[in-house]
């Protein structure tokens, strides 16, 4: 008889994590709490991926594809876990969805619950809800997938756009010390995009240290050096209203050792990454670990990144931490190989 | 009958897909150069391993015993596949080794056949080689791990030690325009241990950016508020010798604006990552695709970093661009799933 294991979370790594099991001919479950699948990507109408401008559609619409058209997948929508509990090395949850609850047992258990955008209204500095043309990386790649480029207070082609680094990321003052890994790249990705829809549009961005790690370094070129993007090392202190209903970015040049007041048409915030808001309450029912950050707590993170505190629960994507949707497609095999080979073992 | 898959490397990214797969019943076979297991962390003998200080023996010493200890395992030591040839779906390898050459028929494949570290004499500013006291990460790290923390000059305490990153890294004259990812944060690391057993020493990071990417960043806020390591923004042009056994730092100071000479008792180059040196060669035996560094091409660096543009055959680890240990096993598992998936469809 086939194995069943139960996924929780339909992003990008829980619907791969499922569909390759499925490929094995595994029972999968896939739980979503949406209506629908494709995780944050999804709900905030990604456009084009970094590094290499992949339509997320065609990335993500893929995965989901390959999900939904797999008999051996069962996925419940709009629905949660109501209750998980040990049954020797096995598991027994509910499943509460509209159509009612049932209960069956699982062979292993593969945790994707995913991550939610820093909400910059956190942080009253940066002006965003105040000001209609204070946006940030969410919001403007929402913007661009709908074909809209221009400023939200006017519906004008900007004349000049900053980016501002390290919003809700490497920043104690609101509780985030860590950084969030993508935030750089997908500036840098959305900079260039600005540049060639507006050619005579000015891109700045404010940072602390661009980190576009890897081979995402190669944007970073191209932005400096095709697209004439100004990288400005530097801080910003406040976000206030300037003349002819511009915002101001008021900061410190640190290259140049300086203080700086420049207005723009719009300024994007690039918001950090934190815990899946359902991690907590999904931590507590399963008796899984949550870090001091609000992310599911790997086990061991160099040896073993994928599992969980609790044998049979294994870990995937972004509810562990930061992380770029391919990493979150790499570590949803490793999860779901692990998954496997736990369910085979204890058949 | 169980599946045969090849995994060429045995370092972290081949033992950790080898043994899972061993743990479903795979006969595998790991064909490995050197006369040992363990790649590069065990060859330049890793001491402590970035972020949380894992002794690298623990990490890497249980992926070797558990692949060596796997009943389902054959290691070919010392070994390299002498041809390789597509047969249908399967592939025919034949394996060298001293005993003589083993032709066998794999049901898929999974490389893993890792990175160099760039060598840092092959960038004359840097004057590797010319003077003893300078040294590069890799260097210091063994000499660390045989808890030898003094100057090689004179055998004495270093007073003051500059770390220097971007070392064949980001740097286009040197033909690496990509970032190698981990350099920033092994520099970080090693900052702090020397502060530890040299409280009285000096350390200084000479950056372009700080990348301690995702939670990497803990350790770049204790480098800084615990061990007081001077992080200073600035390129350096030449290692020169100085008064007194020391080597000087000339560079400038971007944040500062101004030309700087330091006389150092000891320098470590924060060198980078290149592909394997057997890479090209296998990509070429196997027929699948190099990048422009020498790194092996993925098909689709998002949906399938693990997938080569040939249909059962995998990459794992290091060979596909630089990576972390914990990364490299990640994808060990995404390799080691997909193989199994593709040998299980064409049995």
């Amino acid at each position: 008889m086939a194995e069943n294991i139960l996924i929780i979370g339909g992003g990008p790594a829980g619907l791969h994590s499922a569909t390759l099991l499925a490929e094995l001919g595994v029972n999968v479950s896939l739980v979503e709490r949406e209506s629908y699948l494709g995780g944050n990507p999804k709900k905030f109408k990604y456009k084009f991926l970094f590094p290499d401008m992949q339509p997320a559609d065609d990335v993500i619409g893929e995965l989901i594809r390959k999900a939904e058209s797999n008999a051996n997948i069962k996925v419940y929508y709009s629905s949660e876990i109501s209750d998980f509990k040990e049954n020797g090395k096995k598991f027994d949850a509910a499943i509460k969805s509209v159509a009612g609850s049932e209960t069956k047992t699982f062979d292993s258990v593969v945790v994707a619950t995913g991550f939610e955008h820093f909400d910059p209204a956190r942080d009253a500095k940066y002006s965003y809800q105040l000001f209609d043309d204070v946006i940030d990386i969410k919001d403007l790649e929402r913007m661009m997938g709908e074909n809209n480029f221009v400023r939200p207070s006017n519906g004008l082609p900007p004349r000049n756009v900053a980016f501002i680094l390290c919003v809700g990321s490497r920043d104690r003052h609101i509780g985030n010390q860590y950084c969030s890994r993508v935030c750089c790249t997908v500036s840098v990705k959305q900079a260039i995009e600005l540049r060639e829809h507006f050619p005579d549009c000015e891109v700045y961005i404010f940072y602390m240290d661009i980190r576009t790690y890897g081979f995402f370094e190669d944007l970073y070129w191209q932005a400096m050096e095709e697209y004439d993007v100004q990288i400005v090392k530097g801080r910003i202190a406040e976000i206030t209203s300037g003349p002819g209903n511009t915002v101001v970015c008021k900061g410190e040049d640190t290259l140049l050792r300086g203080p700086f007041e420049i207005p723009f048409d719009m300024v994007v915030l690039a918001s950090g990454m934190e815990g899946g808001a359902q991690s907590p309450e999904m931590a507590k029912k399963i008796g899984i670990e949550l870090d001091e950050h609000g992310f599911l707590k790997p086990q061991n993170i160099t040896l073993s990144p994928f599992k969980s505190n609790k044998d049979g629960v294994f870990l995937a994507g972004a509810c562990t931490g930061p992380k770029a949707i391919s990493d979150s497609i790499v570590e949803a095999g490793a999860a779901a190989m692990n998954a496997y080979i736990y369910a085979v073992k204890n058949r």
